[in-house]
């Protein structure tokens, strides 16, 4: 049975515990945040607003903001433990004053309210040595079906690409949702469109499978979308059309 | 037996051919073409180069470039047949000379390469009166369970948001797979991150389930994000996030 202390109480760690919580040979024996209630009462998990020595565990987990992970690590510094953050744009190196340190990365977008198939969501790992990545592999495979060993430089690429295809997209969509909402449509329309755009990248360089206005360049019918488009949404228009001409065209 | 006359070669044509020569209340009885010979030769299908005034047709489509709409519809000026174009963003009023008219939209992204489930693609359609409403309705539920009847100002704000979901999504997707190559780690990696992000956008208010670096301003990570992409990709990287930054801070 691996024994297992969690650090943070944000949306992934919130994740992390019930998912942790249902795993056979994982214990969850703390679980630690500053409040002095956890934001939500589990069963069978014991929750502190401190690390407890005294409380033996294989690997400590740190799911916290992202600049608070070199603080919060300070009170593991004389734990032979090892520590693994979970971020996936912050350095190993933040973890320097502990003994074992490694990063243990979700690639997901975690929202408290929005449930996850955890076993699809791949899982990034890294350690110093191959003991301690062993022990990541052992906790990452009882969650998923698709662990990752990857290098730091490649993580902080990942979490750049992510931003793309999540954060960027996802404000696309709500833009999109916007003007669907205008013309008094339901986004529901648009739903085979945006399943076969996302589903297409799978499987096609998306560069290579590129259509619309933009690509090429079709003056007459970017000024009518324009002229649908508030003034801040038309300056994103501008741009992004631009980069689509420029990508094909230079 | 709905008779079909069909004028255009280019994606969208081809899979038109193609799904109406499946449809059993159909007979595509004229295909026509600029050039001697079809693009495909597709069994079953006469191919012309000239609209034939002696066959027989119910309704013309016109799916050709949008800019060649208006001078293709001259050839029919003469006929009492209901002719519809297929384009997102032109005007029915393109077909102004012609006696009956109507648009039939199908809101999809056509590659000639990649297949296409009709039965779901929504289908716009538009007519000025009711009986050709009712034969594009007809023709359009052959095709499809995903149907509307929509007014032009509304075609052309969804084809706007057509643009943002796919064309921009798409070009999105391309700049993370570049970001996922440089990183020699397979795109698959990020492919549940995007399924979850497009599937999200079906049940949430995009803006509402918003995520990352840019939307709680948190610059230190945008600059570790910043340092890893091309000057062109960093750019486009500042403007999106500014966006996000933007809708949700002001």
């Amino acid at each position: 049975m691996m024994r297992i202390a969690l650090i943070g109480t944000g949306n992934l760690a919130i994740h992390l515990v019930h998912a942790l919580e249902k795993c056979n040979a994982v214990e969850l024996v703390q679980w630690i945040g500053r409040n002095e209630t956890p934001p939500k009462q589990i069963p069978n998990t014991p929750y502190f607003t401190r690390y407890q020595q005294n409380i033996d565990v294989d690997l400590c987990l740190i799911s916290v903001t992202d600049d608070a992970i070199s603080s919060v690590a300070q009170q593991l510094k004389e734990s032979d433990v090892l520590v693994a953050h979970t971020a996936g744009a912050v350095s190993m190196g933040e973890l320097k004053t502990l003994k074992r340190k490694g990063v243990f990365y979700p690639l997901q977008s975690f929202k408290e309210t929005i449930p996850v198939d955890w076993s699809t969501v791949p899982i990034c790992i890294e350690a110093t040595n191959s003991e301690d990545l062993e022990l990541l592999t052992k906790l990452a495979s009882q969650l998923s079906e698709n662990v990752h060993q990857i290098y730091e430089s490649q993580r902080l690429q990942l979490h750049t690409a992510a931003v793309f295809v999540n954060n960027f997209c996802n404000h696309l969509l709500g833009i999109s949702q916007n003007i669907a909402a205008d013309a008094s449509l339901p986004f529901s329309v648009l739903q085979p469109l945006i399943q076969e755009t996302f589903e297409r990248s799978f499987s096609n360089q998306a560069f290579a499978i590129q259509t619309g206005p933009a690509k090429r360049n079709d003056t007459l019918t970017q000024q009518k979308h324009l002229s649908v488009l508030s003034e801040k949404h038309a300056a994103l228009y501008r741009i992004l059309s631009q980069s689509i001409f420029n990508t094909h065209n230079t």
